[in-house]
């Protein structure tokens, strides 16, 4: 009986949340790390796993490939507390998603991306002075409604939380301050008490 | 009893991709079309449905709101031959979900929008040309796959379909040219014979 493999850089929000679900799962896997700035997830047999080259993909034992990291959320959380069965609540948890990989991700991950692994190169500025406002927008949302919910979909933790945790909580990585979003921080400090969280650094292989 | 009301813009994909399943599943609704470029998405009634001030909105008989078309599809679907039940096969669904909010709809719907709502203006035309190498990218990734399946996951239409074909068939108001993509075009044709699908003219209120 083989494991998972996961592909990625622990350090990438996206594959970072793939690995806190298996660990709050304890789901075991072996990490294989995808260096992307060498290239790495953009040779041929990288690309036999994802025709798209993105990072992370999770390999099943049999050796079927998924991508998208919040694909793979579902597919593990499936059955577990991380994910509520009732539909509307379930159709809410993607909706947060759905919502992080288009409202959120582009803006406060792409600039966490140019100003940690590019080094903020200045014919990049004007482009992150534009995603800064995409990113206040987005923490805003989630600001107004963790002001009035402890989770985002129902009253545990579920994986739409796992999602929008990854990125948020390295926020100021890429400029951005959480000093004016106190639900926000109380949300993530609640997450990070769970006793199988881990850090980007205690998750580095 | 009340019925499902959608708040949208039937010219707008993730929109009508909505209109598109609710049609194929014979699913009565009132469609409330919601004006963008008037600023309807931003008036405090419609940020009270959804605070992200993002079409389309599925408001339920009850009141209840859910945003993220691909979410609302989800709901929809469930327990339909719209949604495989496999495991492995529903995750599949969401990757190719995942793939079109982030690495097809800002690169082909928003070329289009840029185009054919805002009028191609020129201090837009270089971000044009960005957005051209990933939306060919996306379309190229689309033509491999459906090279070797008749549909994205499994050998049925599923709400991975729906999604993907809702901006790919009009990629051309975006500058996009399906020529080179084949098995695109056949694949979009297969949809297009359903009974009870409609196009953006004949969902139009």
């Amino acid at each position: 009986m083989g494991q998972y493999k996961v592909y990625g850089d622990i350090y990438s929000g996206n594959c970072y949340k793939v690995k806190l679900l298996m660990s709050l799962l304890n789901i075991q896997h072996q990490w294989v790390h995808v260096d992307i700035l060498k290239g790495e997830s953009r040779t041929t047999d990288f690309l036999a796993k994802n025709p798209n080259g993105r990072v992370p993909v999770l390999e099943l034992p049999d050796g079927r490939c998924l991508c998208e990291s919040n694909a793979i959320l579902h597919f593990l959380a499936r059955e577990s507390a991380f994910l509520p069965t009732d539909p509307f609540s379930y159709a809410q948890v993607l909706q947060w998603q759905f919502f992080e990989q288009y409202s959120h991700e582009p803006y406060i991950a792409t600039s966490r991306y140019i100003i940690r692994y590019l080094g903020s190169p200045a014919d990049r500025q004007a482009e992150l002075e534009t995603r800064r406002v995409g990113g206040y927008a987005a923490l805003d949302v989630m600001e107004q409604h963790l002001g009035k919910h402890s989770f985002l979909v129902g009253d545990a933790c579920s994986i739409a939380d796992i999602s929008l945790y990854a990125y948020t909580h390295v926020a100021s990585e890429g400029g951005f301050s959480l000093t004016p979003y106190p639900h926000i921080r109380h949300w993530l400090d609640r997450i990070s008490r769970h006793p199988h969280h881990g850090t980007m650094d205690q998750f580095a292989p």
